[in-house]
């Protein structure tokens, strides 16, 4: 069991229902990876706005420095949090209807000029890239993190020359 | 001058932007239509949430039955209103994106279950039929409402059938 | 089994094939929640005029206050309602087409000036919410109704509380 | 001026609302072309329904054989039209929206298995392409008129030769 | 086993590929009902652009009063066979990419001014439509298949009304 | 005047209509600038399917290597060309109806397998890289072409340098 | 004239195109109004990749801590600098071709994972997002310019509730 | 075992992970048909661009003429490698993500004027097409492929003709 959560978290992941879980956590992954102590919040704009005002006004008093934010559908969540927190606010839209996330994207990224959410792709990939900005960010000041982040990359570009060799079997095999 | 503005209001209109004053007052003008007391207020989910929860924690109690509320990008005002008030919200997406109002629509229709906001079509259009369907529900308590409703389709048809006549001239010189 | 059915029912829920019931019970279902009576009718705009037509012109006389309309496709149903009758009509999208409920959205919602239709979210989440909507109508003028409603609200926040409760072990095992 | 109109119209020319006549016009100019009679009529599917339904039940008997119905927004007028009556209904989706007639398309050519209407492209090419429709389902008929429209089709060839030739001076100009 | 098939064909069904049978089957079985014979031919605008030309300057002489054209992706088979023939070309766009049929659904629909394609729903809807379309046009000159449609529509409508009564039962228990 | 127009044209670029003129000399001026011989050609898919055919037949005879294709609404032009000749034929989509180039280019693009089509852009950046891309083919053979693409390659990035350079007064004066 | 540009610049802003100025001066506008030194660079992704390449690996060792990438088109511009650069990268996407900015929506924010790009709304309202996105990452670590922040929220505010007011005349002339 | 690959390969095919392989393997077995050698490599805009810039340099220099791009979400890989490389490239769109496949659409095919890349269909369509389209340019220089490309589209000729024979059991048991 992982027990730093919660001590004095860095980065504060919201979603809407626990049913964002399955694509949120890959956000939670990625910090652990990188040693980055976060919490994780179920709140809804809409079911619990005071919860949700209660989160938003406290987070950054309490040391959190950024925040992400995965919601589907009329996805409110991110750009209501924003609206109330001066801490940078990451929104990750999720495939949670009929229309695959398309409404999430627009929902969460078309946010009118005064109040920016920093929107990531739709799903995995979005949940995880949110956790890497977190990461960016953090990096500017503490130099730790940005040398983790450096081997993140080396470690991927790696991975991407493991794929490569290891498709050369299947290419003569055609 | 009117002067019957904010003398116990039933329709409260909202609006984020008072961009949205050459759309969002041709639900003004039915409801004027139809003698039905009404306010507007500026007020932005992102820009103001302060002034929007006030309103929405109040508007019932003040006397307001409807709330229409019009909202372009990422709208979620009707949202976050619907959230707060137990009064029926109807939502006008309005088209002040490049993306014509679709994103403003899907931020608006999409609600999660739980928190229901009366969606009506992009724009002008939305905006009038906003007010008619604020009258069709206070015209289930008041029979005088319903009685103007009647007269109002009636003339509607009556229009139809004018510009038809109207056309055959038109059509006679193709 | 449930025997207030059509004893003097509220609302009315409509849909044009009864394939639509898994996705419109979500409407019944939280009627029964609130005890309001209701009454639940297959027919189609196109495959039966006469029977909608008689159906949307007989409704208020029979006492219904609010109607609620699956539709898929190009679904015209709602719009075909509300163009006779003078309740309020709550269109629902669903979505039978390989156009994910795109097209019946934009059926929906996209009503021309002086016959408006109540859009919600396409699919289950339209259903259960056109009901809470036609909940939060009757609540205008029932005050029961209204204090059912601060309950359910209340209900949902602390279904939301005990999730967020409920994820922090998943959290901890990341 | 034209006197044959409405002397025995063979082609019903519907639209629901007079604003919709710079493009349905096109489709009256191509039946001109053709000599072939019709007829014009403004209704709307929502805000005259009777006035649709009595058009749609008389058109067949009148001798009418072919209805061409150009609507926009939620275009819900070919539908309606075909559900009544038996003839061939052939629907124009019109630009009427900020949504460009992608509502209108979708309206009108996503109906449910049972009620066909024959959906051509939005505006002025779908008006034209309407009436030449109709032509050719009258050209089944009548001989007269399926030489015309081969002759109809040699001149739109011709006329794409001569565009060719013309070309040519400005391509050397280059 | 059915053996009118081709003798003296009224209608020719067409699909680009013997993929698109599971849907194109549907507009036969419609056609099957009404008694109305029929070919079925499988022919690609693209792979086999001299087959398509050969059967589509033939169909007419031979007998043949309308076509049905399935076709799926950048679907081109409707819009070359009706600039070939001078029959009315009914298009069926078929789902058959990623993009779930829309890109049928525009490459069918959206024709130029001059050619029209009288389009139907994607998919098995516009199968069957496409048919029943076919029998409108049919039934202009032969009473009998009108007789037909008629006993069709009100079996349709007899149809729903059954689907009506089955339900109620699950009204009860819900 | 130019007069090396049609001796022996490397490339053929064919347009539905000559209202495509004005996007698709940009294809014209770049083939130009590399002293590319070329012919221009207007011919419909479905207006003239006869010149089409023809000229697809004969194009590689006459020595042309490359086609390029404009079209808008659905675009069958290049796909009807790419079936006949060999050549590599490059599509250009062209935003000519109402929904701006999206039925074009997926009409143009989503070609089923077996019968390639090499899209570009919508509208004018698409024909003027419609040339280059000829001009990258003609390349592989001609070293002259290859040399003269290398410094349109210096020039394109001269140009953005010169651009930067400008930009920095105009960011003094914000 | 401003003369603290390009001393240590805090800030990087790129675009594709100085077309691309009308739009991202905003970005610059915002950052004035903070006191944040920035500098506004003129690089392609495509045209000049190795000028994009030689700024995003030396931006950071000159001491700019964010980086403000807008772009139009297929939008490569901020996922390439993203690639190589270590620091936050905001992606501003533009509306410079027919598809009205979803092209540059979907390019800028759909990165895979491993490589992210914080992206803002389409247009002026996304560049002007972005400065301020900018502004809350840098106040996480300069106190001075949190309390700006502060004050620009109020001033946001403030403007709201003055439209507000001034709206009413316009609603009691109604 | 197939022993030619990476012998001077004529055709590189590229993909920016290992997970479209199933995809881009389509492309390498056309090229198997045809006999013409190729090699397949994973490299990643974003997770490997030096890896990416050292191939797109080098491939010309080796004797590959064509590259084939495979890419999906924010797809920038084909772009990337035209910026560089003077080839003809041809992009693959893959649908690998929500959004299935518009992204990379829209990310390969709306390329700025200057750097062409030659957009097919999305997935496997696309990657067979991709193929196909490199052995159109190769066959202008080697008539040996031109000549085995006439057998192939003879082939696929065949192969439609014989499944319309297959299909015609089927209809007789409709």
């Amino acid at each position: 069991m992982n027990t730093h959560i919660d001590l004095n978290p860095l980065v504060g992941i919201l979603m809407g229902s626990d049913s964002d879980w399955e694509v949120m956590k890959e956000a939670g992954k990625v910090l652990r990876e990188f040693d980055i102590p976060f919490e994780m919040t179920v709140t809804s704009a809409h079911r619990t706005p005071e919860r949700t005002h209660a989160y938003a006004t406290s987070a950054a008093e309490r040391g959190v420095r950024v925040l992400i934010v995965g919601a589907g559908a009329a996805a409110h969540l991110a750009g209501v949090v924003a609206a109330i927190s001066d801490l940078p606010v990451i929104g990750v839209p999720l495939a949670a209807t009929e229309l695959q996330g398309m409404d999430a994207l627009l929902s969460t990224v078309q946010m009118p000029g005064g109040i920016p959410v920093a929107t990531m792709a739709i799903g995995k990939a979005g949940a995880k890239n949110g956790a890497l900005f977190a990461v960016r960010i953090l990096a500017l000041q503490e130099d730790a993190i940005r040398k983790k982040m450096i081997l993140y990359k080396a470690k991927m570009a790696n991975e991407v020359d493991a794929k490569h060799a290891a498709l050369q079997t299947r290419v003569q095999d055609l």
